[in-house]
Formats: C-alpha cells, structure tokens, sequence
C-alpha cells in the first residue's frame, strides 16, 4: 500500500521535506491534496472526524495504514530506516533527529522573517516588522544555522561529505531543501556569504545529483517555489534592499 | 548513572519540561549548570569540544552515558519508556511525538510574542512589535492550540484526563507547565477564556497533585517563572492593556 502524504496543494511548504525522502528512495506514494477531494479528505483528519489517533494539529501528515504521523520531523524519524535513509539504531536516531528538530527550528523562523506578527494577516500587513526581522536573520541567524551545519560536517570522520556516519540520511536531504529555499528567498545574503559553507555547497550539489532527487526536481511534481510557501522572495527584505 | 540535565541556570526555560519528566519519576539526574562549573562544561559541549555526536545546537541537552540527546522532544522521547511516561509501542510513540512537537511550536510562539523581530535584541527594543504580535497570539493562537488540546483530551475514549491511553504521560506534564507558563504570563487573557478549557484546567489541576509534581513544586528546585525566561509576565501585553 503507498503511503499517503496529505499536505496544502500548490505550494512545496513543509511537506516537501517529506517529499524529497520519498523520492530520493524512489517509494510508493499519493499527494493526496494534489487530487481534487484530497483537500476535502485532509481537512477530515484535522476536524476529527477520524478520532482522536489520527488527528492532527497541521499538515503536513503522513498516513501508513493505520497510522497517522504528523510533524515533519516525526515522519521523517518513521520513514528513514525503512526508506534505507537512516541507520536502524538508537544512537543513530537520537543525533539525526536532534539534527532535524534544529532545521524544524530554523525553518520557522524563515517563515517568521516575513510573518513576524501574525501568520493569519498579509505579509503587505506587516511589512516594516518584516524588514527588522529579516535583518536580524540575515546577520545573525543564517550564520548561527548554517555555521553549525557546516561544522557537523566537517567534524563527520566517518563520512565525507554526510550529516551523519558515512550514508545519505534524510537530514542530509533537508538541508539540500533549506540552502535551495534560503538561496531562492535571499540570494543576495546567500551569495554574500557563499565561501563560508564550502561543504554545505558541495552537500546541496551533491543531494541534486543524486538519480531520485534529480529525476523529482525536473518532474512537474516539484512545484517551483514562490510567495504563498515558507520560503518567499521578497526583494526588499534581503541584503542591502 | 544519573542521567545529566543541561540548560541555563537561573530560569525555568525549557529545560523545564525534562524537569517535570525527571521530578515526576524521581528520576536521579543532575542539573549540570546549577553547579559552579556546570555552565562553563556545557559550552563545551555546544563549541564542539566533544566531537560530532556530542555536539547539540543550543540547550537544552541531555546526557546518560555516553548519549547526548538535544531537543525537548527528541529527549522526551528518549527518556518516556525509560521513565514509565510513556507505553512502549511504536503506535503510542508517534502519537505522543507528535503532541508534544506542537507543544513545541506553541512553545516557539510564546518565546515569539515578545521577541518578534529579533532574540539578540532587548524586549525593550521591540515592544511595539511585540504588543501587535501577542494580541494576535491571545486572539488567534491560544484558541487554537489550547482548543486542539480540549478535543484531543475529550476524544480519548481509553482514558478519562490523559492526552494519551490510560494514564499519565510526558505529553501530560509538558500540557501542565504549558498551562501553568500561560496563566503567568495573560493572566487577563486566561481568566477571560477559564471557562472554555475544562479538561485542560482538570489536567493542570490533576498534575499539580501527583507525589513527584507537588513536592518539586514546593521545592528550591522549581524555579520561579521570571521576566528571563519563556514565559513573561508584561502587563502590557496582556489582555486589554
């Protein structure tokens, strides 16, 4: 049976982290929202109506089954070891999903940077708070994040070039996603700063080659990103605008 | 071995949903930082000087041998079996992993209502901002996250008072101190909405009272809430202020 992804349609959002592990491992899945009462049977779930096991608080989520996971970091810490996309032990576990909860992190505040008063108004709303926060983010948080990554890998002895051990594992394809999306929404910070991450660099070229992810990148599956997802280009709040 | 608790000294912060897991189970652990030398060892660790797979991105992070555990969630997740705070099912894991990671984005949004543009600056410098964001937390952000709380605690047809099954877990005491963080901080806001969460105020009450709770509780170990840590107390804030 495929598993089920149930995530906003039209947008990659969160659920693309979930998305690039299925692909890369090449697994049986539906983008339920993508088909047209998809929405309808996602917004089920989230009302209740299929009790309290299999209700979540926000996509994206993941059905197997019976089972119905929620949180991208939860999915992910289910999917890995049986998508061969993470090493089947404890040790192994704890470090790639503390790993994964500092990218959950670092994602919400890239949705912050141009929501950082309220999600349910407009950005046009809030557009000068938008402006102090993306600064902020820029000089201290992208160097914060990425700085950290960029050690874990280059203190990996056990592998050249992966977040953990010497294998791909999921957190190395959620980190392809961030530096995508954080080149996409402030190219001019990121370009400012492209020396300082050359493993990083190497990782997202890498992830790209990589036959599943670059199969899925030329697909229409991969929607391109934009201004209704998390990370949006808005000229103004990067670098020097 | 006690396991080792690392965190902050001087605030509750969010170490403090490992605490209540550890009180609850008369755990023996150490709070490293409470000791003269215990913050300057936890740098340490957060510099890298313990190699890549004791390398946690921020507080807080636990240590039980050999294991460095980082992230609430993922610690919880560690400690739950472990402690008896938690059934030890695939099922029930997910389940519970998934609450208590959007206790932990609910947890984010607290920190974010007075810090919106930015953590390394002052809240001082950022009240206005900070006014708009939490009148849009009272308003549309309580309401959703302490009402998906009442429904899941309601459609729990296995346990009458648990989050999960039929007794008490780690997402049970997190939901606690979440509640208990709230009322200090909006007071006005959680007296104006007292009545619309009765199964929340029945857990808060009910967790108050369990042996290992009350007597941290009563103890020099449970910290004050204070104007350091998550949860603030800003008149201004609140409610029609």
């Amino acid at each position: 049976m495929p598993y089920e992804l149930y995530y906003w349609d039209g947008i990659q959002g969160r659920g693309e982290f979930v998305r690039l592990a299925l692909e890369d491992a090449g697994a049986k899945y539906i983008d339920k929202c993508r088909s047209s009462t998809g929405t309808q049977t996602m917004m089920e779930f989230l009302k209740g109506s299929h009790g309290h096991d299999q209700m979540p608080f926000a996509p994206p989520f993941l059905k197997d089954g019976e089972l119905v996971i929620s949180h991208v970091a939860n999915i992910l810490l289910y999917l890995g070891p049986r998508l061969g996309l993470l090493p089947d032990d404890e040790k192994n576990h704890l470090i790639a999903n503390g790993l994964q909860l500092t990218i959950t992190d670092f994602v919400a505040e890239v949705h912050d940077a141009h929501h950082p008063i309220s999600t349910g108004d407009y950005y046009e709303d809030q557009k000068t708070e938008a402006k102090a926060r993306s600064a902020a983010f820029i000089r201290d948080r992208i160097p914060k994040f990425l700085g950290y990554f960029e050690r874990i890998l280059s203190t990996n002895s056990t592998g050249d070039g992966f977040v953990i051990g010497n294998g791909l594992t999921y957190v190395d394809l959620s980190l392809f996603q961030v530096l995508e999306g954080l080149n996409y929404a402030f190219p001019k910070a990121m370009k400012a700063v492209e020396d300082d991450y050359p493993r990083l660099a190497l990782l997202r070229d890498r992830v790209s080659k990589r036959p599943g992810i670059a199969a899925y990148l030329k697909s229409e599956r991969r929607l391109p990103f934009s201004e209704s997802g998390i990370f949006r280009h808005y000229p103004e709040l990067d670098l020097n605008s």
